[in-house]
């Protein structure tokens, strides 16, 4: 592999730069396993606000990762889906858990 | 799976937050395909400063992910190696760059 033309990669910075965002890792984990409400999704990650998972959901959104499906029923019921293109994301989460379990002492976590 | 105990996990967060972090991705993946000397992964990653490209590593290494090497030669040679920790991300940015081949499209990037 020829280092000097392939080190850096603009597609694989940009995927970085939108997954890697603060908050959006833990919500694209939350919804692979199935957590598709907006009240859900805030329960599951401890100290995200109702405007920053707006504001994360919105770039996924944009980003062609997360879709927004209305259910026209009384009261309107709003999910949050991964596209295909989210859904392929599990991989990534998946090796990324694994490696945080095997590599991070839970108590690295404690101010995070 | 219990949803509501597993949906968040505070090893992933943690994990998610430190390799996440802008640059430190990319560093990485550099890093991984055998560049250790800070003037090349200053070459590979375009915009990235000295400063920035400091910092990071400074952060890598209080995380056990970089070890900083000192070749008692003169002039005296430094190199930046991956830890066993550090080598173990290989599946995660592999895995990340197939989805971004697959799935980010290149104009996507001209702005990153």
């Amino acid at each position: 592999m020829d280092l000097t033309d392939s080190a850096f990669c603009p597609r694989y910075h940009k995927a970085v730069e939108v997954i890697g965002k603060r908050w959006t890792g833990v919500i694209l984990r939350a919804m692979l396993l199935d957590v598709t409400r907006f009240a859900d999704l805030r329960a599951v990650v401890p100290g995200l606000s109702d405007r920053l998972l707006a504001e994360r959901l919105k770039e996924l959104q944009e980003e062609g990762i997360v879709e927004r499906i209305v259910h026209p029923e009384t009261p309107v019921r709003i999910e949050y889906r991964l596209t295909e293109k989210g859904l392929e994301l599990h991989d990534v989460v998946y090796t990324l858990s694994r490696w945080a379990d095997r590599w991070v002492p839970l108590e690295a976590t404690a101010t995070t």
